[in-house]
């Protein structure tokens, strides 16, 4: 479950509004045994995730398309976690602020000790949410198709084809003084982008 | 709203199960002005969302980390959909038989005149299930960092770092005889795959 969790950036994230399923997308982190997501205090998501709604968390990697010789054995490598559980707005400036820190650590590691950290009108603006990883299953589907083995000899190439997010060079804001250099830490990150394409663990 | 939908494999369905949210990745295509999403009629969540169940379909793109010189601005560039509406179970073998077909097709396109085409069953074991495109929205985040006026003579690098899914080179089931070329379709897959890098619209 950790493995996955911390090989991503975005997870889904599911409530009900209304009687209604609503899923949103949302940059999240894992922090020891607990999720911390975020977001602006003026977001209706937000403010049903701080009254202490039951949240699904879903979070996937996907590592290919497998082709099988017949349409019906078709299907995907991936990595996936799902997390159920209540969530409840982090409270305490001290505690909001690390919070807020590993999110910007989790999406580039080695990035919070290089950047002006948040100021408390910016704190004040920010809701931030933790989910603990109490109620969480996994699911990984790996290598190549299952045919039948009747369909074994048809004439139809049948394989992976590997899929992974890749993190392309980094692109300087046009605002930026030239004599910035480009950090030694998003060589890291482009490291962890590609790490998508090597899972471990079959079905 | 369709580009983003046609730009994707992997939908994160959520439903309402018991009072909860549960939200799972699943392969889906755009059919027309509709969703189509299959899974086994074993499945607890198909077998919900072929009672007609409340359903919210989100799909989402990771386009580039933000990194802006405070903690707080940072972000991630994306293209989402969130289409809301009631599932519907598909019926009769041919519009079955069609939306399986649009599926594998959406997955790697040319693909269904190569294959062998589901039996009947295999389709009586699949269950397909539709979801209108009435109830949807974008959302998409381009561009680069927007910082405070106050910080931007921080000597902090600022900029994106690009993200985008691509597709590695097809790797041969091990059951498949050397005489089965690699498809040309293949080569469009990649080419779809690492599209991912280029949105088109400022947030």
């Amino acid at each position: 479950v950790n493995a996955v969790l911390d090989a991503a950036r975005l997870a889904h994230v599911g409530v009900v509004v209304d009687g209604r399923p609503l899923v949103i997308p949302m940059v999240f982190c894992r922090d020891g045994d607990r999720l911390v997501l975020h977001g602006s205090v003026a977001s209706r998501l937000l403010r049903t995730l701080a009254g202490g709604a039951d949240v699904c968390v879903t979070v996937t990697l996907v590592d290919g398309l497998v082709l099988a010789r017949s349409a019906f054995h078709h299907s995907v490598n991936y990595r996936s976690v799902v997390v159920m559980g209540v969530a409840q707005r982090i409270e305490g400036e001290q505690a909001r602020r690390s919070a807020l820190d590993a999110l910007v650590e989790h999406l580039v590691p080695g990035r919070t000790a290089d950047v002006r950290s948040a100021s408390r009108v910016e704190l004040s603006q920010t809701t931030l949410i933790e989910v603990p990883i109490s109620e969480a299953s996994a699911k990984v589907r790996t290598g190549g198709p299952i045919d039948d083995a009747d369909d074994l000899a048809l004439p139809v190439w049948a394989g992976v084809v590997p899929l992974a997010e890749v993190a392309g060079p980094p692109v300087a804001d046009h605002l930026l003084s030239a004599d910035v250099p480009v950090p030694s830490y998003l060589e890291a990150a482009s490291h962890q982008a590609g790490a998508g394409g090597a899972p471990a663990t079959e079905n």
